[in-house]
């Protein structure tokens, strides 16, 4: 029912505008959410700037040249952490928070990075132009960060984030659509042929199925076709695949069997949100708003929306 | 129904061994299963090298030292096209093909992308070492491509792969395990606190509250744990939320319902694969198994097993 509250899973929280940062995120402890409260002083200070001190001029001063205004130590700690390589660059690499999708990647010195931590706006060093640049600062295409994670050599760095809208200076989502195996084979370079994982990779196959539809008829024949045309069978087979999952679980069927059937009930069900027009990133995205929220508060916000 | 056939949908295929590659891909042309077969002589030649020259062997020769064995020239022409930096590498990502998880980042040389093409082994080069590495080489946790991917510059790769295990030394799933928002909150660095998108970040809240469901007894209240004890409640809710999710197609109401009820469809769904510990990762494996083959052969190989 739509009533139902969703749980308390804070996980990952709303971007805040610049420089205002709510800290409901689930961290080591796992099962509390901690927020802004809790933190630091001197963190809030550096999330919560002054209108006189902007994030990023602090951020600018993350370098620390004479006579820049101060950076909260502890973030200065964690530049000073990295390891920068011998021009004082480390790989970013963006990455969709919702549906996983490696946006594009660039390069951080010490000041993109604290720049993107005090804006929550993906920052880059350009190498060519030997400047900072935000993503999105022409385009207004940002990505949104809603956490930034270092590897165990704390020498590559991942801002996870929600995109405004393509990525890609060519209007493609993402930057990777030349797949080096289609070349091999002679295709050129298609923006529709994104990198794709399992989940989207399957969205994109019932995609092209309804547009076969369209363009073709009844054409080859093909299953995800037949669900396309005929709501009735659609709903019918829904409602069977929840019947079988649940099954699993009554009837204590193996692991095997279980995988199988929500493999079944999530392919059903996506045919249904492709009728509707409706991306899996969307419902991703309800889920993730509602993660940072407790049961109650989700089910109050319904109740007034 | 168990017995529904999915659809035909080879954007990615099972990678083959090392040297064996069905090229069963959905290429630009999206719709039709372009097999081996169809592929250049050449290409298939390199892709399934004789016993006395091995994949690896071809690749290595791919720098074209003098007397080395011919490369394919397409592969060379591809190699040639890639934007090497000044030192020769260009940027490699590994990324988890089903969950769409960066598993770590590396960099490539012409010989290390070779290598990967033709063995389908995520294979870099190591900087500190001066020498080719294939991940997996030591710890036996082979990262197994099924696509690559370069972006729209040409200096940056995704290895869109599946992992044996666990890609970090440290034994950690991802080398990305270090929140920069947690440290400037003074947490640790933990290995259960991986980087993960909404799906898995949910994935991950549910079995928290399972766990908590054993070391707190009924503990904090929530709804995750009440469904998690009560499996009566589970399936009337599952059997519930495909009800409303067929319901916005019936009555036609709008996108944003659609989203909300497949969300908590999803949410409820994946509760019961943690009661049944079934990790989403492996429904998304069956899924991605299944588009490599028609809805006849999937439907037929179900009848054999």
């Amino acid at each position: 029912m739509a009533a139902a509250p969703l749980p308390r899973a804070p996980v990952t929280s709303s971007p805040s505008p610049a420089g205002r940062v709510l800290l409901l995120r689930g961290g080591p402890a796992r099962g509390s959410i901690r927020t802004g409260a809790a933190a630091a002083p001197g963190w809030r200070r550096m999330l919560t700037p002054s209108p006189a001190v902007s994030a990023v001029a602090l951020a600018r001063s993350a370098g620390s040249p004479p006579g820049a205004a101060a950076v909260d130590p502890k973030v200065e700690t964690l530049l000073d952490s990295v390891k920068w390589d011998t021009k004082g660059l480390a790989v970013a690499i963006a990455q969709n928070v919702d549906t996983g999708a490696i946006l594009m990647q660039g390069f951080a010195n010490k000041e993109a990075l604290a720049t993107t931590i005090s804006t929550r706006k993906a920052t880059f060093y350009s190498r060519s132009r030997s400047s900072l640049w935000t993503k999105g600062e022409t385009s207004m295409n940002f990505i949104n960060v809603y956490d930034i994670f270092l590897d165990c050599d704390r020498d590559s760095i991942i801002y996870l984030g929600k995109p405004d809208g393509p990525t890609c200076h060519t209007g493609a989502e993402t930057c990777y659509f030349s797949s080096v195996y289609d070349a091999l084979q002679g295709s050129k370079p298609n923006q529709d042929r994104q990198v794709v994982t399992t989940l989207y990779s399957l969205e994109d196959t019932i995609n092209r199925r309804k547009e076969e539809t369209v363009t073709e008829g009844s054409g080859k024949p093909s299953w995800t076709k037949k669900l396309l045309l005929d709501n009735q069978l659609l709903c019918s087979k829904i409602r069977e695949e929840a019947g079988e999952l649940i099954q699993t679980l009554l009837e204590n069927e193996d692991k095997a069997r279980a995988a199988s059937e929500m493999a079944d009930l999530l392919y059903h069900a996506m045919v249904l949100l492709s009728v509707k027009d409706v991306k899996m990133e969307e419902v991703l995205e309800v889920l993730r708003k509602r993660f940072s929220q407790s049961g109650i508060e989700e089910k109050a916000s319904r109740k007034k929306s």
